[in-house]
């Protein structure tokens, strides 16, 4: 396992109880400014996971394909990276 | 309480179980760019929830303040549409 | 017009400038990381400019037509708002 | 130079061509929210020259880097997609 991956499941349980929170907010009927104010902060947190993990995934999987002769899955792991950073730019 | 928010807090619920699923998926050591997946999927989820949030709230507080003769009141709802989105455009 | 109008056009012209420079770092063959991030530049850029022309949107037609009496334009306008705050989520 | 490159600036220059029409919108005052779509035309477009950037880069230097036995650069090339990758999060 990366060492990313268990700091990024500490950060994934607190975006829960985030998540916990705004449905809390809902059934409170909070103000709709406010909520959408929390949502786009665990969107932050959630962006702050996923470079987390793409670090990690870059040093291990990513490194371990492009160092093997094959080309096949080389090819595979980097399309992988440019797809998400595609939808990066998209959500 | 707007009609949007009752779907806003069902859409919530499915999203904490997706926030879960991503948690079991860090537990079980899955592969991190399907995690980046799920994480962009849950981020384009919140997206539509806030988009729901805003269309109530333009429609209910929004239009109440503007018709109003508070000016400051007034001033106060259309700087949080603008702050809202100018949010969205870094999350 | 606007008052945020004549601002928005000196930062466009500003940006136009950035985007030719682009164009020249791509002719001199710079290096791929330098250009993405010149073109993530203008990209905050862009953002920038357009939560200002949505700022001045807000407190000029947008007030206008939710004071009037004219449901459907108030309805168009108040639609208006929600669509772009949905794309800005998604570019 | 990579195969990316020409077809990048191909499409730098379409874009220029494409904010020099935003600038006359603004001068002849058109409509805000007309000039905002425009806007996000643009940067879906500046999207999508920053993923063909990032694609031919990750199978020109970050291969190379990768596979060379040069630990610094590797990891100065790694650093840089997980850098652009961050900053896409947020604009």
């Amino acid at each position: 396992m990366e060492t990313t991956k268990p700091e990024a499941l500490r950060r994934m349980k607190s975006i829960a109880g985030h998540v916990k929170g705004i449905e809390r907010m809902l059934e409170e009927d909070a103000y709709c400014i406010d909520v959408i104010k929390q949502i786009q902060a665990v969107q932050a947190a959630l962006n702050k996971v996923s470079t987390l993990l793409l670090d990690g995934h870059l040093h291990s999987c990513v490194t371990t394909a492009v160092q093997s002769r094959n080309v096949a899955e080389r090819e595979r792991v980097l399309q992988e990276i440019a797809d998400v950073f595609e939808t990066a730019t998209k959500v």
